[in-house]
C-alpha cells in the first residue's frame, strides 16, 4: 500500500473519484472527518458503497473506523464487515489487549456472515502510550497487517512542531522497528498541507529512508506522488538484481561475504536486495 | 513554569534577587550546588526562607533535594515542607516505587504539620535507566507536577556531547511524550554556558519545539529569554483563535475537518489551539 | 576497544596480519563471513590459532561465533574456549534469557578446562527487538563486556537507508544508554564501505559523540582511524586536567559547582573529566 485515499465516510459523492483513482487502497473515513451527529448516515454510505458498485474494485478497502472508547466502534464494524472490506484501520490503539478483543469481534462478525477471508486489522500508532507499545501491538494478532503512524495526534496536543525533522524521523523509526518485530510493513502518517506537493513528497521521501511502505493522502492529487516515491526506482532495481545475483553465485561457491564495488556485502543485503525485487514486481515495475 | 530559576541553598545572600526576578518558579538547590559538609546549613537557609520574608511571593517554590539514595533526602524534606513549599523536585529518578515512597513521606508530612495544600513532586528524569521509565515515573504518583530533564547526569558521565542536536532532541522528545502519557509538561534541562545569551536561547527554542514548556535557568540573564521562548507569539495566538472560531464553526454546522489557508484542520489541531490560548491568557498575553 | 578488526575465520591466511594490526582487538569470525559449508573449517582454524601462535600476543581475542538458533553455537563455543579467547562475541541478542543459559555453558567449560580467567560476552544488537531489550541484555550477567551494534542485519531487511543519519544516531543513542545501565561501554558497527576512508572517519567521530567506545573494522586500513577517533585529544585532556584539578580545589573548599571559563560545572561534569583522563592513560596518552 504505497497510497491510501482517504475519503470521508459523509460524503458519498467523492467515492467513485477515489476509487477511480491511483490509489493502492482507499480508506473511508468514519472517525475525525465525519462529525458526531454524521455518524450513522456515514456508516451507511460505506457500507453501501462496500457492498454495491465497488464491491469488485481491484484496490484494498479499509475503513476507519471510530476508536474503541467512542461508543461507536460496535455499530462500525457490525455495518462494513462483509465480503468488501479487506481492512479496518483502529485509531489510537494503545495496547495489545484491545486488538485481541478487537480481533475476536471480527472473527464473530466473520462466522454469522460466512466471510471467507480474514479482515484484517491497520493498527494506528498516534498517542505517546501507542508509541510506548507499538511492538507489542504488533505482535498482538496475526490479523495486524500493518502500524499506521498519526502524526496529528501524537504531536499537537503535546505542542511538538510537525516540522521538526528529529521529532518526525524518532517516530518514524520507533514505529519501524516495532513493526518489523511482527514482519509488518508501518505507514507514514498523512500530511495536512494539501496543496503543497513538494512538501508532501520531501515528507514520502524521508519516511521511505526509515523504511515505511507507503503515506496516507488526503487529497487524490497526493496519490500518484506517493506511488512515485515509495516504488523502487530504476537504479535501485538494477543494484538489487546485482546485488542477488553475486549473492547466489557467492552461496554457489561457498563464500559467506563479498566486497562489491567497494562495499562488504553479506546476508542482510541479500535479503534486502530481493525484497526490493519483490516489491517492484508486485507494483509491475517490470522486473 | 516557563522559566526556573537555581539559587544554591548555600548562598542565601542570592535569595531575594532570584524571589524579585521576573522567574516563573524559584528553585532552592540542596543538591549538587551545595558540597557535602555545607548540607545542614544550606538546608535550614531555605526553611527560613520558605518560612519567612518570601513565604507569601507570588512564585512558585521548588526545592531541589538529595536523592533517594543520598542520605539527606529524609532531611531535606522535613526541613522544608511547609506551607511556603509547593513543590519538591527529586533528582535521578529511575522508577515508580520511589515515588510513591516519597508521596507517602510527603502526606505524612502535611498531615502532621496540617498543611492544606499538597505538595508537588518534579520528578528529574537524568539517569539511562529514568528515561527508559520516564512514562511510569510520570504516571507513578498524582503528586506528580512535571518531569524536569537534565542533561548533565545524563550525558557527562557516559561521553555524550551536550552538542549533539539529536541527542538532545531525542531525549527531550521521549521525556515529553512520557509526561504526555500523564497530560503532564516536561521541562527542558539547564544550560551550563552563563554566559552565552545566544546559545541558551537556540536551546529554549529547540526544547520549545520540542513542545517542552519551559527551561531551568541558572544565571538570573536566563530568565527573561526562557519567558519569551515559552510564550505563545503573536502570530501563534492570531493563527490560534483563527482556528478555534473556525472549529466551533465547523461544530455547529456538523463537520468533523476543515480545510483552513490550504492545511486540513481537525480535532487534534483545535484542541491544539484551544490550548495555546489558555497558555497565553495565563502568562498574561492580552488574548 | 578502540578498534576491533574482523577476520573471516575461513581465512587462516589473513590472521598474522589481523595479529601484527594496530587494533586494540581481533575478532575472529564464524558467522556472516563464513559460509554454511565452511563452519567446521572455519572453527579449526580459529582454534588452533587461539592455542598456538598468537595464545600470548597482548590483544584482546574475540570470536563471534554462530546465533543461538544457527544450530552451530554449541560446536562454536567448544571448539574456541581455552586459555587464549578473551570474550565470545554472540550475534542477535534479543533478550536476557538466551545470555544467560550461553553464560552458563561458558562456565561449565571454562570449569572442565581449568580455565582460570572467565570468557567475557560481547552482544550484538542487531535486531529491532534487540535494541528494544538491550538493557535488559546489559544488565543480563557480569559476563557481558559490552553492547555492539550492527547496522547492516538491523537496517537493511527493513529498508533502513544506511544514510540517515538519525536513524543512526537513534540507534546509538539508545544503545550508548542501554549500556550505561549496566556501567558497560557500546560499540559502533562495521562501516561497509571498504576503501572510503573519509566516510568511516565521519562515522566514527558521529559515533564518538554519541558515546561509543570503538568501532568494527573489517578492512585493516580503518584500525588507524578507528584508533585515532576514539582516543581522548590533546585538547580534551587539556581541559579535562583543568576541570579535574577545579574540581579537587572546589571539593577542598567545600563548593559543590563552579563556573570555569564561563561555564557551570558539577559533579557529572569532574566525573567525565576523570574518565577521559584514565582512558588517555590507558592509551598511553601521556597524560
Amino acid at each position: 500500500m504505497r497510497s491510501k485515499l482517504f475519503v470521508p465516510g459523509s460524503r458519498p459523492e467523492l467515492f467513485d473519484k477515489a476509487f477511480r483513482s491511483a490509489a493502492d487502497a482507499v480508506s473511508f473515513d468514519l472517525e475525525d472527518a465525519v462529525a458526531p451527529d454524521r455518524k450513522a448516515e456515514a456508516r451507511a454510505n460505506v457500507a453501501e458503497a462496500l457492498g454495491g458498485a465497488f464491491a469488485g474494485a481491484r484496490k484494498t478497502t479499509i475503513v476507519r473506523v471510530n476508536g474503541f472508547e467512542s461508543g461507536h466502534f460496535e455499530a462500525d464494524i457490525e455495518a462494513v464487515a462483509g465480503p468488501g472490506l479487506n481492512v479496518v484501520n483502529i485509531p489510537k490503539v494503545e495496547g495489545a489487549d484491545a486488538i485481541k478483543r478487537a480481533s475476536e469481534r471480527l472473527a464473530g462478525l466473520e462466522r454469522s456472515r460466512g466471510l471467507d477471508r480474514p479482515i484484517g486489522i491497520l493498527a494506528n500508532i498516534e498517542t505517546p502510550r501507542g508509541v510506548r507499545f507499538a511492538a507489542e501491538i504488533a505482535l498482538a494478532d496475526p490479523r495486524i497487517v500493518g502500524l499506521q503512524i498519526g502524526f496529528g495526534d501524537l504531536f499537537e496536543p503535546y505542542g511538538i512542531a510537525r516540522t521538526n525533522r528529529t521529532a518526525l524521523d524518532v517516530i518514524r523509526l520507533s514505529v519501524r522497528l516495532a513493526a518489523a518485530e511482527a514482519r509488518l510493513p508501518a505507514y507514514d502518517g498523512a500530511f495536512v498541507g494539501v496543496h503543497d506537493d513538494e512538501a508532501f513528497r520531501t515528507e514520502a521521501e524521508q519516511a521511505r529512508e526509515l523504511g515505511l511502505a507507503g503515506k496516507s493522502c488526503i487529497h487524490p492529487r497526493q496519490v500518484p506522488l506517493a506511488n512515485l516515491v515509495f516504488s523502487p526506482t530504476a537504479v535501485e532495481i538494477k543494484k538489487a538484481r546485482k546485488i542477488a545475483a553475486a549473492g547466489a553465485e557467492m552461496h554457489r561457491r561457498g563464500v559467506g561475504a563479498f566486497t562489491l564495488e567497494g562495499v562488504m556485502v553479506d546476508e542482510p543485503f541479500i535479503a534486502r536486495a530481493r525484497a526490493l525485487l519483490a516489491a517492484a514486481e508486485r507494483n509491475g515495475d517490470g522486473v
